[in-house]
């Protein structure tokens, strides 16, 4: 199974009156980990997806967080991002560390989409040729 | 048992490019629904908690949502917010709707804190006078 | 001519480690608040208008702001937002106060657009139809 | 003189729905930016610097942007910043290109501030140690 290991600087502007993050700021850190992902596995960047494979999104269907210990700006934090396929879905893992201690995790569903005829999103089986890539050695 | 409830517009900047609100603005506008319920209750803004209470921010713990539909710049959404106080910490509901459609929802765990001697902060049970603001009919 | 006025509270989230607003946020407000003029002169939602105008964004050329004083978390500001119509452009003008108090200001040059049959942006004289809205008494 | 050169991803989150970055988001990049420019020549984070330098933040005086091509998620940009020190403020020049192509310039009147007795920020001219690292070849 593929996986992602990714280092991200905590900004000042991450940061709230308490000199440490802002915890939304994570979610953003998060969303683009699971891209990140993604782009290791597929050799495409997100905008490439939309142009390449039968995709148009991976909506959030719920995220659930812990956050364990405090960033600030000026951390380098390492996250680690794994995943697990279900049909039409997948789960997303992420574990956000600073030097090797771990500070938050976040769990995610996201549901594969195409656009339907009439432009609207609906899910769709993940492609073969994603899981496939995933699967590589 | 106090709960608050608000109107917020969601913004063409709050939105990602497939035009459906980018999620992480979510967590931006449920932080600012804690804030906002403790201003409902108390009569104070955060600010002014800062300066007039034993209180030195209510860091998250951990929180989890789900997102049934999504919401779009220009939509006027409320947001209801409720707690439940344990002795140090306490739980946060937002519910989030849209002209009476529930489109997301979130639960906070959060933790009272002060500083301690040397400016850490240490987690300390709910001060009585907030507790009593939120039994007030 | 027509100007709006609205209020926006300074949040938390919005609130850098010096505690007082992180500037980025302040482009946001005023991204809103051009969009905010626009629905008190058309009655329409940014949203709106891209359905029933010849429309396909305000693309931004250029923006200048000062900054006077700071801002902060709870402190409920109002911002002035103003405008003057070039052909295919506009200069907006925002004056962000905190009880009298001029607190940031910014100008704004902006490009009409609409999309070409080939789907690109391409500037386009601002239409008659919104142009007579705000020279409405 | 010392400048600084780094690359950044565009982000999904960070684009809006007409798939273009918004443009508040350019202002986080270059306030990032303006702290790597100091990293780079001092060899300390900001936080660092807050801890072992007369600094209390440079605060935002006045900023002026253009923007001239828009860049999409997946882009990588290169940020190339320059400084001018003042006696108590520095200008900063940032240049934001994508496949050596100019996307975006913005320079930035900052002061540099310390804390006075009384917890106020106050204008202090540039440490002499800050000018120096910035002087060697």
């Amino acid at each position: 199974m593929i996986t992602n290991s990714r280092k991200v600087r905590i900004e000042w502007g991450d940061c709230d009156p308490a000199g440490i993050i802002f915890y939304p700021r994570y979610f953003e850190i998060f969303d683009a980990s699971t891209a990140a992902l993604f782009e290791r596995a597929l050799g495409l960047t997100k905008f490439e997806m939309f142009k390449s494979l039968e995709f148009a999104g991976w909506p959030l269907v719920r995220t659930h967080a812990r956050f364990l210990k405090p960033t600030r700006f000026g951390d380098d934090v390492t996250v680690d991002t794994s995943i697990k396929f279900g049909r039409a879905s997948f789960e997303i893992e992420h574990k956000l560390s600073l030097k090797g201690e771990l500070c938050a995790e976040c769990s995610e569903k996201r549901v594969w989409t195409i656009c339907d005829a009439g432009g609207a999103l609906k899910s769709h089986p993940v492609p073969d040729a994603v899981l496939a890539k995933f699967k590589a050695p």
